[in-house]
């Protein structure tokens, strides 16, 4: 099969390769359409010395696997467990140790004409649900993350900082919870979609949390070290910082130990979610995540697709199979 | 009045000041007892450039008040707000931006004949609960904090890491709550005494957190880098790390965040809590604060108290008044 693969740091290419082998209750996934995410282009660079097909945004057809979902349009939980850990036992498989990632961590991506992945990590896609939609649904479902983490009362104020895709996606279910939202960005025309959206907005610059007021939500969705002085000197006594950013290569900034203990903040860590309430709130159509789409790419000129999205500034870069 | 008083970094001893002028709505506190705290050393050692008086955990008897207090034995807390703010009307005092604070922030403390605090800040002590157990309110109350700011499912498993006098007092309140508690420390004669409370104890050394398995809840109360990467060792996967310890003049080591991402770990800072449970704990007889007590000493020998609390390993030192 054609696949999308990194050889070392900075060097990755369209290449054929063996289809990965099935085990034992897995499926094969015929991809339909795959997003590009900034993990991806970490990876590329180096991140977690990672060599193979990255991808784990994506939508495709099950090739080969138990009837219930052959032939069917599928989205899947990238995270495959072992099913016997203490983790697994609790409903955090997507916290195994011995977890294989999807296009991250020992497991071939999406960026492949076919991938594979344990049966009870699909969920068939609902006809109302575009190719376009479902292909949002893992980044939705790391946005929805937050809510299943952290007690948010509806009304509360939240801050989202940085708006890349994720804060995009972030500021969107906060306010569909019921927060008053104000992303912090550095690009016009994303903050000109969060303004459709209900969501408040304001361009970075220098004192970002200068007159916010105290705000008990923060969420800091650039990975950077400012982005995370912002989140401090803008979370109220007693707030909560949500950090929601995977790809950071980096440290955090030293903490103000005196700053987090005095004012009592809690940081709280958040990555993957869980796939069937992000299906389902693509399914009502409330989440409007076309929006976020840049450029639709052939597979065949992957690599452009990659160029693409590590524009500064790009939105979501879609590849499309079979075209 | 006869004062301990702090004139730079380590420059403190005995002297005659004036009384403290006592403003609307403030009572005169005659001081019983007062407890010397990690953070009085601190302070005596220059942090947050502290001139003054220090002491904030004491039992005294009302000079001057409402009726209801007059000539009742009190304790009280430590933080007097504005009661007008944000913090104020939500209930948290303690975190009021326009606040003192007794002994620490721009208002003289304990560690003086009388000291002053606002009507609303003093609780009277029930007949049955002694000066050597009142003197210990608000380290008990520092210790519940973490109670009110993390939902602990008894029976969870929690570690603490330090066994100095508020360690002690946390491992009581956690297995008070049902919690399995296992104590890091580093003083066979203070892990001597978690044992009798039922508290599971180890000593810290190389690899502390290689055979405890995964923690959901630990309590980094040792201010120290060593604690805290100790307590990202040994916390599991979505558990939780409280920070207690306000002392702590440095900044802590940079984090790593994608450890803190990936695992969706919660870092909670935690500083001081509320008096009224507290109280009601060490009125029930159910905490054991007496065990604490290293060593008594009159208040005329408070330079000699302050060098038996600085010894390592010591336990509370408490300084008698009225001798």
């Amino acid at each position: 099969m054609r696949a999308f693969q990194i050889t070392a740091p900075n060097k990755f290419g369209l290449t054929e390769v063996p289809e990965p082998p099935l085990a034992a209750g897995e499926c094969r996934v015929r991809v339909r359409l795959a997003g590009i995410c900034r993990t991806d282009l970490e990876l590329a660079k180096g991140y977690m010395d990672f060599t193979g097909i990255p991808g784990h945004e994506f939508v495709g057809t099950v090739a080969s696997g138990p009837e219930r979902l052959l032939g069917r349009r599928v989205v899947g939980e990238i995270n495959a467990a072992c099913g016997q850990c203490d983790d697994c036992r609790r409903g955090l498989e997507r916290h195994c140790a011995q977890r294989t990632v999807l296009g991250i961590y020992k497991r071939p991506g999406a960026f492949a004409e076919t991938l594979t992945l344990p049966a009870e990590n699909l969920l068939a896609v609902p006809d109302e649900v575009s190719d376009e939609d479902a292909v949002f649904t893992e980044p939705l479902a790391a946005a929805l993350e937050i809510l299943e983490q952290v007690p948010v009362p509806p009304g509360e104020h939240a801050l989202v900082i940085g708006d890349g895709k994720l804060g995009l996606l972030i500021a969107q279910v906060l306010a569909l919870h019921g927060c008053r939202v104000t992303l912090l960005g550095r690009h016009e025309r994303k903050l000109a979609l969060a303004k459709r959206w209900g969501v408040l907005t304001r361009v970075a610059g220098a004192n970002d949390a200068a007159d916010l007021g105290k705000v008990p939500l923060v969420v800091e969705a650039t990975g950077s070290p400012a982005g995370f002085r912002t989140a401090l000197s803008a979370v109220r006594t007693r707030g909560t910082i949500v950090l929601k950013s995977t790809y950071a290569p980096s440290e955090l900034p030293a903490l103000d130990a005196a700053k987090v203990v005095v004012d009592e903040i809690t940081l709280v860590g958040s990555r993957c979610g869980r796939f069937a309430p992000a299906l389902r709130l693509l399914a009502l159509g409330k989440v409007d995540v076309r929006a976020l789409i840049d450029q639709r790419v052939p597979f065949a000129e992957a690599e452009r697709g990659f160029d693409l999205a590590a524009r500064k500034g790009a939105l979501k870069v879609l590849l499309q199979f079979g075209l």
